[in-house]
């Protein structure tokens, strides 16, 4: 069945930049259903409305980038990335249904870590292609990057993620993307060893930034606002409470 | 005056689609200024604010479906559009205005359905045009059906109501465009005839589900709401309590 | 080192509407960036939260007329944008950690008036220039002018402007976008002479409605609701009570 369904709808087509941005659809599907899911976000959504808040989050990054970059977008043009996107928040949102709250804060957490650097990667990639300049690589790269989760937020009725305190979300992604175009671009190293030194840095960071808690610096603290931010948990923090649950 | 305005502006060479798309904007534009209008909307906006928040409910469909296409959208192409959506959404404010509360529910979900088919079928169309495949095509369909809509819930501070309990808007949009394809695709009917049977099950299909209270499943509910939503009225109560006072 | 950088990234071949757009996109993002630390919009941004919400309101006008014009956005292709508006932002946050909040009131309003009138000039003629008609034209320019705003709004959580009373600012952006395609196309001005003007009379419109307090008409409003709004205070108002401080 797998073989072949897989030839089918032209999977096999795609090519390394096509594969990564599929990837990179999927996993944000999958991290855009777990997210609609949790409290902050939750908000009486359906099961069609969760797989499909997941599909906007998994395929927004991208057709953001493309609509920047004047193309009709990929996710529309090959059927793959619906297909991909739809079974991957499907088997999410199972996953909130059969699961601890503890094993679901840190698969969440994980997968916000995993599905980082993807858009990055593809997004950088595809400006330098249509011949922008390194800033607005750069640029595409953090907006398909963070498109998709500006849309669940809005649509949950939340303040975006890259307006707040969150674990260094859009520097990852500009570090992400620059780190590859200088490999690729002034190292002339090959697409898939540029991805992945590029995944592998931000995924680490992102990691890093959610375990050790490193956040944004923000201007000014009302003084009865401060006693709910040190409630804030790191990763890290999360991690250990799940393998020591007399911690918690 | 109008056989001679009709003559402006090239409203006689819009085409078949072109008249089905004017449809389009101008009807989700009247139910738009309706849906500004209600209690859980209406956030002191102006005269002015209403209107706009119409005009953008009613275009931003077609808009974001050609702005997917790669092409100039054609409410902006032709003036009708502007023309048309202020004008149903100055007779649907001044409704708003002069009648009573019971007609104008009534009113608002008849245009809910009414409204519906019309982008559902000419996205569609617009899509295999541009030789997107078919399930781009239904996705195109379903963007073109309820982006109004999403623009009028984000800007009403109001979660989107794709993703919340509403009368299978969505999957009504997704089985209208599919159904048009079947029958201009696959079985060769002309352009008309696909759209009024298309047109005619997606707003059977769609006063159904609002009339018998049809509701897409939710995954999980907090034992503390389920109060509030058994006083969600379908449309055959709210009629039957217009025609029967004594119900209410 | 100022004449050194102006030479580079294509800073001297922007062109006349270029220097407008680039005005354009640098006044809204200091704008942006008050208009982000207001207690209205402040949602616990971070400073990385503010500048890219700044930056997301200067260049969101320019971005959007630019895909529906159906162009890779100007924004992207100049690096200048991304420079200037940063640089904006943060010279506006600055003021707003620095300076008392009379003077980042005063601040704030004559900003909001004077950022106002550039993307509807450019806005305008682009639209011209590929081709559209008039109202399109006059769309377009309104669709830049308070495009950025929208997207400032909609992500702090806040009803958009456009949609309830502010001072005419649609209005302002549509006569602005009209007075600019009258000097120019009507009566054959230079684009510096038509800009200068149409400049005038939008910055000098929209300080006028905040001065003297001129809104849009709210078609109802709740009883309860309107002791809250005589609260309203015009600029006029608040610069009197920072000139007399006795007053306030």
């Amino acid at each position: 069945m797998t073989p072949l369904i897989l030839t089918q709808f032209g999977f096999l087509t795609l090519g390394t930049l096509g594969y990564i941005d599929l990837i990179a659809a999927t996993t944000n599907a999958f991290n855009g259903a777990l997210l609609a899911r949790r409290p902050s976000h939750y908000k009486h959504f359906t099961v069609m409305g969760v797989i499909l808040l997941a599909y906007a989050g998994g395929i927004g990054g991208g057709v953001l980038r493309d609509i920047l970059l004047n193309k009709v977008p990929s996710p529309l043009v090959n059927p793959w990335y619906l297909i991909a996107c739809f079974a991957a928040a499907g088997i999410a949102l199972l996953i909130t249904l059969r699961s601890e709250v503890k094993f679901q804060d840190g698969l969440f957490q994980f997968m916000t870590a995993f599905s980082l650097p993807w858009y990055a990667i593809v997004g950088a990639d595809a400006a330098v292609t249509a011949h922008l300049g390194y800033g607005a690589a750069v640029l595409i790269g953090v907006i398909g990057t963070t498109g998709g989760r500006f849309i669940i937020d809005i649509s949950s009725g939340v303040i975006p993620q890259q307006l707040v305190r969150g674990g260094f979300f859009v520097l990852t992604a500009a570090m992400t993307a620059a780190l590859y175009l200088i490999l690729k671009e002034a190292m002339g190293m090959s697409v898939i060893l540029s991805t992945g030194i590029a995944f592998v840095f931000g995924f680490g960071f992102r990691l890093a930034a959610q375990w050790l808690g490193w956040e944004e610096w923000e201007p000014w603290e009302p003084a009865d606002l401060k006693a709910g931010e040190k409630a804030h948990t790191t990763l890290g923090q999360g991690l250990r409470a799940e393998l020591d649950p007399k911690d918690s």
